[in-house]
């Protein structure tokens, strides 16, 4: 166990080296990166589709797509004239620097102002990997129940923006928003939380202006 | 890399001697065991609910939780009056033999006739494990969408049974139920499916035949 804990560690130490790099180059490019985090099936693939789309002939985007298994959530990126590339862990439960980089790499993905990176459908694992990224995002649909951040505390911790998905459902659901909500303020008081449905278009104005915000905050920071 | 990998096989069969003894422990006190495995929030907590509730009177049970963090889930069942332990892992993706074994010794759990694991929510990491049951079980609520079973097909593949729940929710979500099944059958195609609704009851008596099968299949082999 002890051995476990330290290649584990020594593996941490490996990706934040890689991390490192990849923020040094998206800085070079001014490019906002986005880790999305969540279960499987919170709504990751559909946000980001409604996010491209509303955000075309606007902001240029890309699409890192991490899954254990098929090619098909870069598919449906790709089916929105985006370019998405598909990195294929084959078990592996997260996203690692060194696969961004080499996705990077194979993906032939050109130079945009906003690359979303959607990580392995994962709660747990994918938290303590850095990819690179300006800021991660974790995803909780109101159908997975109102205990999930206290019991799944990392993530809401670490991320800057949680995404409240399928508001859509709330009327069919047991969902306290409003605990959800202080559940998340007390794990992490300064993050911003946004709810959304992306089926219907409800609150994702609210998430495109805050990557507006952010892309525009990124640029001045480094102008 | 390959350091990791190594230590990972390591753990896994020192995993299988432990699971071993448990199976035999089981073995001699004729309890079936069901290993629980599912993403965050797609109802595992709540069928056991439904299942210690309608058992009660008919047959013991005893749960182990297992989560990253809080004894909620402990709680949920105790409060039905059915014997739990809460297992964490603080952080740990999933559950081992070895934490089976201390959970079972500090819980102070009574010899039952259905002992029920409930795994960490995570969809990847648990499916390696083996815990020393009779079987595996995957849940999927039809709110996390139709395209779950080949995008992680290891669990599909391990889980003897497929537990579809929140049927309820079917009118209000995007979820082709024939496809889910097909796709389940490729990749397992002796398992068991079972589609519910724990808040409507629908679909539970099916799921309570199936374990009494299972436990009177046991005792019946081991005469």
């Amino acid at each position: 166990m002890k051995q476990v804990v330290t290649v584990k560690r020594r593996a941490l130490a490996a990706n934040e080296e890689h991390a490192a790099e990849l923020r040094s180059r998206f800085a070079t490019s001014g490019t906002l990166v986005v880790n999305l985090i969540s279960s499987p099936g919170s709504g990751k693939t559909t946000l980001l589709e409604a996010t491209v789309r509303s955000l075309k002939g606007e902001l240029s985007c890309a699409v890192l797509e991490g899954d254990v298994a098929t090619e098909n959530d870069a598919d449906r990126i790709r089916a929105l004239g985006v370019p998405a590339h598909q990195i294929l862990t084959g078990g592996g439960c997260h996203l690692d620097a060194r696969q961004v980089e080499t996705g990077l790499a194979e993906g032939g993905l050109p130079e945009v102002d906003i690359l979303f990176i959607e990580n392995v459908g994962n709660l747990i694992c994918p938290t303590t990997y850095d990819l690179g990224e300006d800021f991660k995002v974790v995803l909780l649909s109101v159908a997975e129940g109102d205990d999930k951040p206290v019991k799944y505390p990392a993530i809401f911790a670490r991320a800057e923006v949680a995404v409240i998905t399928k508001s859509d459902l709330l009327p069919y659901v047991p969902f306290k928003l409003e605990s959800v909500k202080e559940q998340i303020v007390s794990l992490n008081p300064q993050g911003l939380i946004v709810v959304t449905s992306s089926l219907k278009g409800d609150g994702v104005e609210q998430w495109l202006d805050l990557l507006r915000q952010r892309l525009t905050a990124k640029r001045r920071q480094q102008g």
